[in-house]
């Protein structure tokens, strides 16, 4: 009974459990791939920024007296600029590889597919170039690059081989399909999160709050029937990345190999209270309305952030990416030169001297960093102060955000507002700029300026008893969740790099509040960037006023099929003429079949196929009661007795069905299955009856024409040759393409029959299914195609990603609203 | 269009809209009343626990000398007793709150209703119950029956009446549905553990790994259809619980109002090195090996705990539970006797008097729980030494579990040997008993001994250079995980108790390794106590080999049946006479239907609404360019002018299908379909084709007969009552029986219109679909009844739970074999 069926559960099935070992160890590999390049990545960072600083800092400490500063500031401009043009020339060779990459990965996740996304060039243009974007001193982050880096990572280690280098060609025949290929690109990009803030737990989160949209089944479900199926390789994965780079870290950076005691590569430091104060608390209810009043501004300075952003990313879509490809390379440089002179004007210029605290009430030993006071910047200022605003802008940023976090030393209020307003409108130019370029650490950290602004005002200036270090860090967490809008993946992750589970309920209500207030004016700046890109994602549930349409109302009727049996040159025919991905397999109900039957094989075998395919209640019964015959247990046997006797007339039943086909007469015109729909036909024609038996691939269909399977028309369809699931996905991820295609090699007159090879069972929608059930069903199963099949059996359209699209429902309703 | 539609999208939707904030509301009212739950239960057990201790441990450490031992004994067993008496006869009451209540609540979240699992008085006694039990020095834990609770106050919270207490009735219309009431549970549980663990994102993942398992539409799909929409929701849930628990802790135990600091009721306190110590390190490389070990060794001896657990439950159920109710109680008496006396026994005999390390180098006071020196106990030992085992047995055990994390003094190896062979046993032959009984804390501490003795040997024997307090957690994770087999959650929950994010991979490789190795023996404990109770859990997938079967096999064909339009005598016979919950509501393909119309309204009603309900292609592409002319469009007018042309013979077309239907004769004896079936039917008759139009269930039918919506036969279908979305579910959860319909109230002769308010569009799959499909399908949109439809739109079978469940499916497939 199954035998037409190619995708039998067997097979994959089997080849699933046999293939469980290798991808645990895929996981492995990805996590410590992705670990090591989090590792080389942040150790070129590390090496160069402390070159650069030093170099230049001691330089403008030396020459502070001789007036010599303009060497210094030139030292610096050398420094950036050059790192900066290598940025952006390998962004040059591979553009894919700009920005943060989020989007693009959402995308890919989503279902939409980029070319070169994951590509072994883009990684190694990504990771490269933001290895020198950060050093080159702009206002980027290394997480997104990372995470995307990640992603890349997983798309292509388990494929063993490249693109780009044709050469890495290894056989190694597994996890040949999309749904394995964005498994493990979802694995990677967790791991990529695990890697640039030490967050295993987060990772996985953010793998699926951002990523698993698409594939619900393969993902999403899996992962949630149990968390325990797919999910903990994916934690595993976050886990190997984090203490790869753990171990190699603490190896090199410290000598202790073997030990793992290090935190990730951001890492917020501990907050604690000073020992023997008893007096201190983190944070108390009272501090919770603050927070819930930094939210809503932290929303709000994100929602301005995303906007600017929005206007720029536009002016750049008009007015630079059309013009030659050099013209990016001069505005990075520019933003460079920019952000490098405001940092050094105002460094000497606008800092002010701050008086230190003592030095050992807080320290960060444990977690492994350099002590709070090693990066501290004192320009012209006398022993025991510091310059503050010097101290934010001569930093990485990871120690700017620790100085914030849990220098005791106070800054100015005007230095928080100065370095507020400088790092905002700069970071929001940068962000877009064609080098690889991350967000959320820049985010933090100017949301750390306003925490602590808020912290300085409302200690300082109204007295009251509370602890900076979490005001900075609500203030980080409100903004950056202002700007990314994400909940509990960045609350896990924050938690995670503060190593303070105390800290959740703030955390969590802070950047809940600032999602709600920046959601109330636009979108997350991800999201933004995907719409400018014109990519078609998905949402996850429709608004409830397209609960107004119906599946019909969205479907595609005008339908491109195909017949159980169909001529070699139909097929080539179909193919060429359209674009689509799948095709429907299809009967007509004519009503005098018999006829028709007599002479043509191409269309009895059609009729037969479709007489076959019809299972009737009673056929299934009589197969039941026939079969219980040999079954032992004798309870089961007396059900079916009694019914056996029905047995006989049964037979004639199917005589009947005949029958009642032959007495049928035949509305339309004589058309063959094997004409090829033509452009004369009226609208009966055209939308005739159709019953509907499968869908079938386009690559399937190109692939059965190579492979040369079909059979003539005077031999029985027995006599195609059958391929193996292996031959018919050999080919993965990229089938060749029906113009390829050598027509010499075909005889146009062949039959070919696509029922061992077509999906005979996909998901269906009855025509009046509201559109929220659609989009469940869609969403949920990581559906392509979806046909829409009546009451009896006929297909009336087909729903895809196209009609399910925020603007095709919009347009959709308000033709609903004009006609009703 | 939609108007037949009882379920329209808006309705729910708006309403979905418009709870949207109450329902947030009620995740905080649900954290807020588990948190205090949690205290309330905490605080007693913490009372009634230092009373006895302090008066019995009094009584040993003065009359050590006079040998008045007995009395001390005699005391110790009083408390205990009474404490279990009580707790035993709470159960006695609600024989549901015996047990830790997490088997009971995964049955619910998977589908199955249990009576009285979520009723007020089964948490009065749980929660009441589980004090006493706790305090009375059973082996048990809080933690399950913590969670059970939670579940209860999200069962119950948003409802706003308890049939427990019949004046407890409020006014509240919302969340109506079962969808909603397992939101909340499931929530409630998640708040439930973040109480009991102080593991708010433990709690959320441990609701989704156990919990889940049913409503994938609503809560695990829609949790992961973004984590952003549903998880939010309960990770605010679970930290309400967190922080409501921590905040009165702080305020009550330490006056501390309006701080948060403390942790949650289970904390493993502080893991760190001396501070001066830069040799040490909480774990290496190195140990991960014995990590593994240890996994491997925690799965063997939790896969015996269970096996044993599993024989007694068996023998309980054969020889305890027929018996008289009083029985039980002697049970639990007897238990509590015997862990008394070994209790009292082993410590004053079998303690060794151990050196006590210098008394500052750890201490926990960060974590705000007592000093770890505090809860040594010196029985009959000198100053500077206390008695090992009398540490560990004389007190709560969640000290006992400190001192094994932290207690730099040393246990002996004979003392943690035997401390662990009791523990083990006696924990054994306690769950099961009827008193309310955790797991989590019994297995940690067990598990911590086997930890403690594996350091010990390592350290002392071979001299290794390792953190005990790694090896102790390590061992409980690895005895717990062989016991539970959780992974995920777990890991997170034990991290979160720890606050110690770099133990993430260790733990997560013992878990992982504890629960492969006990899977090769048995399942875990709670599904061994569902198994054992019978319910018919649904898995997650099948076996690889069940997709040798397919929907056509596993489906059940006798389908009992309603028509569109049916006598009110034929629905109350078929609801009479059959327990479904839900009926087919069919079409005959009768071919004479034109001779059946006439004279016989309900006949015709019925063959009118199977031609309005078929969608033909040409209709809907005739229809939408119709609605085209209005449109302004103009591209989108040109696709249809040319079609326009066709609409005239497209009127013509639908006579053709009456025309057709004209023609056809009739192969069936003329069954009016007011008959209701016959016995007396041959099989031909009794699976004759029945065209699909949508599923009614019977709560709806019995409301709709109550409500008395129906209309007389010379009468149109128009004139019958319409009832709102609001009438239909007023009932919930418990609609009325149709035994309790006054049947004198009803006019057999009436005629009730079902279309109106059936589910015109439920999901189906074709017979031929394989049944890992099926399984994903039903399990992932969380069905209850799935029509098997064939490819003509006639059903041919239904598939519910009861076909899916593993023995169903054992024996289909035993059947396959046997008949082919």
């Amino acid at each position: 009974k199954q035998s037409h069926t190619f995708y039998s559960g067997k097979q994959i099935f089997c080849k699933a459990r046999k293939y469980e070992a290798i991808r645990w160890m895929m996981m492995f590999a990805i996590g410590v791939t992705v670990g090591l390049v989090g590792l080389f990545v942040d150790f070129f960072v590390h090496l160069f920024t402390k070159i650069k600083f030093t170099v230049v800092g001691d330089s403008v400490e030396k020459c502070s007296d001789k007036g010599c500063l303009p060497l210094s500031l030139l030292e610096l401009l050398a420094f950036n600029m050059t790192f900066i043009f290598i940025a952006s020339v390998l962004v040059l060779i591979e553009p894919v590889a700009a920005g943060s990459g989020i989007p693009e990965i959402k995308s890919y996740l989503n279902g939409v597919k980029i070319p070169g996304i994951v590509r072994l060039r883009t990684f190694l243009c990504k990771a490269a170039g933001v290895l020198f974007s950060v050093a080159g001193g702009l206002f980027v982050g290394k997480e997104g690059p990372m995470i995307h880096s990640g992603a890349i990572v997983g798309a292509g280690l388990p494929q063993f081989e490249s693109i780009t280098f044709k050469r890495i060609k290894f056989d190694f025949p597994y996890f040949r399909s999309d749904r394995d290929k964005r498994d493990f690109v979802s694995a990677g990009a967790a791991a990529g999160v695990a890697a640039a803030f030490g967050a295993p737990i987060g990772g996985m989160l953010f793998s699926l709050e951002e990523g698993s949209s698409f594939w619900n089944q393969a993902l999403t479900w899996k992962v949630v029937r149990h968390l325990s199926q797919l999910t903990p390789k994916r934690l595993f994965c976050s886990m190997s990345a984090t203490f790869t780079l753990n171990f190699f870290r603490s190896g090199i950076n410290f000598s202790k190999w073997g030990s793992f005691q290090l935190p990730g590569l951001l890492n917020f430091g501990e907050f604690k209270c000073p020992d023997g104060d008893t007096n201190c608390h983190l944070w108390t209810a009272v501090d919770l309305a603050f927070f819930v009043l930094m939210g809503v501004v932290g929303g709000l300075l994100g929602a301005l952030f995303n906007c600017m952003n929005r206007k720029l990313a536009k002016y750049r879509i008009r007015h630079i990416h059309p013009k030659a490809k050099f013209i990016r390379v001069l505005e990075s440089l520019l933003v460079s030169m920019v952000t490098t002179v405001v940092i050094f004007a105002a460094s000497i210029l606008l800092g002010e001297c701050r008086d230190l605290s003592s030095p050992t009430t807080h320290n960060t030993t444990l977690s492994g960093s350099e002590d709070i006071n090693s990066t501290i910047r004192r320009f012209f200022c006398t022993n025991k102060t510091y310059n503050d605003m010097a101290t934010l802008f001569f930093n990485p940023q990871e120690a700017a955000i620790h100085q914030l976090f849990h220098q005791d030393g106070t800054f100015s209020p005007m230095t928080l507002s100065v370095f507020f307003l400088l790092y905002f409108l700069l970071a929001c130019w940068t962000y877009g700029v064609s080098v690889p370029s991350g967000l959320f650490v820049p985010s933090l950290l100017c949301g750390a300026a306003f925490g602590r602004l808020v912290s300085n005002i409302l200690k300082v200036k109204l007295g009251m008893d509370i602890y900076s270090g979490t005001f900075a860090l609500i203030g980080a967490a409100a903004f950056l969740g202002g700007v990314v809008r994400m909940t509990i993946s960045l609350t896990v992750i924050l938690i995670e790099s503060t190593n303070e589970i105390t800290y959740g309920l703030p955390i969590m209500i802070t950047l809940m509040v600032a999602k709600w207030t920046g959601d109330f004016f636009n979108k997350g700046i991800y999201d933004i960037h995907i719409q400018l890109r014109g990519v078609p994602l998905l949402e996850w549930e429709t608004e409830i006023e397209m609960d107004k349409l119906t599946a019909s109302d969205i479907m595609e009727p005008n339908l491109t099929y195909v017949y159980p049996h169909t001529r070699v040159q139909s097929l080539v025919s179909i193919l060429r003429t359209t674009v689509y991905h799948a095709f429907p397999v299809v009967t007509e109900n004519r009503q005098n079949e018999q006829d028709f039957m007599k002479g043509n094989i191409l269309v009895s075998n059609n009729i037969h196929f479709k007489k076959s395919s019809v299972m009737s209640r009673a056929g299934e019964q009589r197969r039941r009661c026939q079969s219980m015959k040999s079954y032992p247990s004798s309870e089961l046997r007396n059900v079916c007795d009694e019914q056996n006797a029905a047995v006989e007339p049964a037979e004639e039943g199917e005589d009947l069905l005949q029958q009642m086909l032959e007495r049928r007469y035949a509305p339309y015109p004589n058309l063959y299955p094997d004409q090829s729909p033509s452009e004369e036909w009226t609208m009966e024609e055209r939308f005739r009856p159709l019953t509907f038996h499968g869908l079938i691939l386009r690559s399937q269909l190109v692939n059965l024409l190579i492979r040369g399977v079909c059979y003539a028309e005077n031999q029985s369809s027995a006599t195609q040759p059958r391929l193996s699931y292996a031959e018919m996905t050999e080919d993965y991820p990229r089938y060749p393409d029906i113009h390829d295609l050598d027509l010499t090699l075909l005889n146009p007159r062949m039959i070919v029959d696509v029922t061992p090879y077509m999906n005979s069972c996909p998901y269906t929608v009855s025509p009046n299914t509201r559109i929220s059930q659609v989009f469940n069903l869609f969403r949920t199963m990581g559906l392509r195609h979806l046909p829409v099949v009546n009451a009896v059996g006929e297909i009336v359209g087909i729903i895809t990603r196209h009609n399910l699209t925020q603007e095709f429902l919009v347009a959709k309703l308000r033709q609903h609203y004009i006609t009703i």
